[in-house]
């Protein structure tokens, strides 16, 4: 067991490890950070945290094990807080989309880096926001990637595999570069392409009208243009090389469909159609 | 009540409706149309329809409406095959999702169209296909958009109105190029983004491990890719003006947004996301 988690951040991803972590009798005691003294106040009503500190340092300074749950652009400025409040063997790791971001704000923030220091992603998440939304079970047969670096210790890694499994997550580890392409195609991608069409078709003169009979294919497509514009900015930001490499194959595939529909080749637009439909079907079923 | 209603094509789109015909109680009888025997024999097992034919001719002969739920390719031949044997003061609509084809489509087999002819489009629909797929809710709530023509008689019009509201729907008349704009934009163009997208990753070399990375945004972002590749192939020719007008906007907005995060201009990806955000949350309430 866990002596004390201190997670920084208790919006909807930093809420729902809470709960799971109290749901599962992970950890003894949880301590929650954040700057918004009234959303704290609520997480401690709704029984998520223990207590509370708005100050990092303060929160870390009895940690076993830190959680940094805030958006990508505030991980240096929350990474600097707590450095000199650190205790020894303290495990540090964070939920950010982006992992060499992270890693480089560590890097500027600490020169060496912590041997407990292990960054992670949990992939998972809904549209919405704040700790209101959380849920114990968010993290349930979800995976969670971890990203060891050469200066993370065994029982760094150790320890949050343990937290990670026990709130239902299903671990893996890989490279930072590596998750960042993965996340690139699957996550940021789809997120850039939602956001743009909505806001493409927002500036259309007959914009209420085409909202009107939008149907649910539609209302699917686009919910995840309803996530939180901080915490993506910071990740279009945060992983720009890898989206962007990603963006462009795209846009050729675009291209050739483009082409294939402005020339009526029947058999060309069937033949992507009917290969992406194939690759979903066998991919994504759950 | 209507006496006999003709369904030509039963699958999920006019078995849905047969479904819906029946549960409200607004058709003596219910004659389905196809090719394939073996589905037609399914529909008349499942209740969905009360008998069938394969020659559209003998089906059509003793309609009050006859409704044409095929591919839009296949529009064409469908009405050649029933012109010589449609009975006086006929309706005839469609259900399909592109309306100047279907309409160029009956021109080019009646020339002078008939007077009970009124193009339709519900709008509604699931990512599966097939009368087993079909349900008797599907156009509960949703909209069915008429676009009558100026030969359209106001009976004909009428009848459609009475058939589709008494399934729940809730039904709008316009012009067929304001449908196939409005359609471009909300409907076709996400579905080909969405194949794009899954084509795109699946051509990666580690595709395998991008799927299984892929959280709830993306299986949502992408379920219009499990659409039908053959109703979609055709709906992508049909439309392919509009389709590629709107897209030709999509990529404008594409790039503004590429340029703003490879130029790490923080506010301007921001302005981005949070009228996005702003525009779905306020229009996208279903």
């Amino acid at each position: 067991m866990i002596k004390q988690l201190t997670i920084i951040g208790v919006g909807l991803i930093g809420g729902s490890l809470a709960r799971a972590v109290k749901k599962n009798n992970l950890v003894e005691r949880i301590v929650g950070v954040g700057r918004d003294v009234a959303q704290l106040e609520k997480a401690l009503e709704l029984g998520v945290i223990d207590s509370f500190e708005t100050d990092v340092g303060k929160g870390v300074s009895q940690a076993e094990v830190v959680m940094v749950a805030v958006p990508l652009g505030a991980m240096e400025s929350v990474f600097s807080a707590m450095k000199d409040h650190l205790p020894a063997n303290v495990v540090i790791s964070d939920v950010g989309s982006s992992k060499r971001s992270v890693i480089e704000s560590a890097q500027n923030v600490f020169g060496e880096l912590p041997a407990g220091f292990v960054p992670g992603h949990p992939i998972a998440g809904t549209e919405k926001s704040g700790v209101e939304a959380s849920f114990a079970e968010l993290y349930e047969q979800r995976c969670v990637i971890l990203t060891p670096l050469e200066t993370s210790a065994k029982w760094a890694v150790d320890k949050l595999h343990y937290l990670w499994d026990g709130c239902g997550a299903e671990v893996a580890d890989m490279s930072a570069s590596h998750h960042d392409e993965v996340l690139a195609a699957t996550s940021h991608l789809p997120h850039v392409l939602a956001f743009a069409l909505v806001d493409t078709l927002g500036q259309m003169h007959e914009s209420k009208e085409i909202f009107k009979y939008a149907a649910g294919g539609f209302r699917d497509f686009t919910r995840i243009a309803s996530s939180d514009p901080d915490v993506w900015r910071d990740i279009c930001l945060a992983n720009g090389d890898a989206l962007l490499d990603t963006l462009e194959r795209y846009k050729q595939e675009l291209d050739t469909l483009a082409q294939a529909i402005a020339a009526k080749d029947a058999s060309q637009v069937e033949t992507i159609l009917r290969r992406a439909k194939a690759i979903r079907d066998r991919h994504v079923i759950r």
